[in-house]
């Protein structure tokens, strides 16, 4: 493989906040979208969510496919092409699954970039809301609409106590021991909150909530918000402390004590 | 009591949707903001949500107090005022508590209005999304932002198999038997989400979610859904079959077989 020259860090952001658009574009045609509407726009398929995430996936791929042929692509839809390439595109073009189908606002479309195993730059995209969340070399922004980008920041100092603790769904915790350990968590915090996805990790970054912790994350739903939360000033690792990036059990922290208390309580 | 001449049902809607864009502009001033910020805007209180409600609340009755000085109020944080007045008007500054707190958009306010005992005009606000669902004498609308107002409709001829069935939250159901009511249906559907309150009620009337089932519910969490519901086409009662008006143990459907169906479930 032929040494890659190393990306424009602005020009990757700017690149990928195109995407964002085009993305966006693409999954609220089908956002709210009843069958037989849904129907007509995708020839024939009966899966609204399905439809858009293949609609906005390829849109993706294709644009990095022309602009920048030797990266890779990680891709929910279309699995992994170009793996040993050093630059790897990273997209979920609904994470949210659920919030999507029944018409609620708190799903995303994640755009993120290794170099490596490092992520480097994430996006996430809710386009109804037209909210968008970042993350920049060094910081992690927020928009809202036309608005101006905000620098978002975790909330910190934190007690467990006084946490605010979400993750996807009461049944995600299909192993037994997995489950437990959630629970032991939850009575420990002062609120839990299920349902929010990639939302939920957004507004961690922003400081609205403390603690998200779930189970068989993939690595498309989690390398973007990687440098969101992070540069946010937050904690992101598995379950073992681990990096997050291959995914699996993943826990999120606004604070770096807390993530410490939290991970301490889940591994007891 | 002398009796009360009947309100003109366009001139009650449109003061009803200027009571929503006040108390959009109040509860907005404090949602996503950290505590030291919401403690500037309150006085030195604590709790960003209870100031919100309490503040949008008292713009709300205020307004009816000035233009309708015979009508009664039933509020959540002040309570119940005129209450054998003819019209008597309904308000939730903030249903979806939870949601408010960690910044998801899932919430809203209710603004309901009874006739008697009838509920004759329901609006649920989303302020920041900019999104509104109400009810008019004979119709359910939404309408997003500044676009033109569309009706909506429950989605019909749904399957229990098929129905997405939604509550606040898995430990709602204190009193066993609910609890398991509750499982015996969550079985039977397609998908089961928590979380979403008096959003949720509005996404079944505009056809994205088939059931809700809920307990203690408050006259105030409930009162402004029953027309928004109705009126898109759907059925809303107690487990008993009977009206909503009160609160209680909830659930509203978008099709009335299926109405009929879950509820034979959850009182076998």
């Amino acid at each position: 493989m032929p040494k890659t020259p190393a990306l424009n860090a602005r020009s990757a952001l700017a690149f990928a906040h195109d995407l964002a658009d085009r993305s966006g574009a693409v999954t609220l045609r089908y956002f709210r979208k009843d069958i037989s509407v849904a129907n007509k726009l995708c020839d024939g398929g009966f899966d609204p969510v399905t439809a858009a995430d293949e609609a906005a996936e390829r849109v993706m791929a294709n644009r990095v496919a022309r602009t920048f042929p030797h990266h890779g692509i990680i891709g929910e839809e279309y699995g992994t092409t170009g793996n040993d390439a050093r630059y790897r595109w990273v997209f979920d073009p609904i994470d949210g699954t659920r919030a999507f189908i029944m018409g609620q606002p708190m799903w995303g479309t994640l755009i993120g970039l290794l170099d490596g195993d490092e992520p480097i730059l994430g996006i996430m995209n809710q386009p109804f809301t037209g909210e968008r969340f970042w993350a920049s070399q060094d910081a992690a922004h927020y928009r809202l609409g036309e608005g101006r980008a905000k620098r978002i920041k975790t909330r910190r100092g934190v007690k467990l106590s006084s946490a605010i603790l979400t993750t996807t769904h009461p049944d995600l915790f299909t192993v037994a021991r997995d489950a437990k350990a959630f629970a032991r968590l939850a009575e420990k915090v002062r609120m839990t909150r299920y349902g929010g996805d990639c939302y939920n990790y957004s507004l961690l970054a922003a400081g609205h909530i403390d603690l998200i912790v779930e189970v068989d994350l993939k690595p498309h739903d989690i390398v973007a918000l990687i440098p969101i939360v992070e540069r946010a000033g937050g904690v992101i690792s598995t379950w073992a402390g681990q990096p997050a990036i291959n995914g699996g059990r993943i826990i999120a922290s606004g604070d770096k004590k807390l993530h410490q208390a939290a991970l301490k309580i889940l591994n007891r």
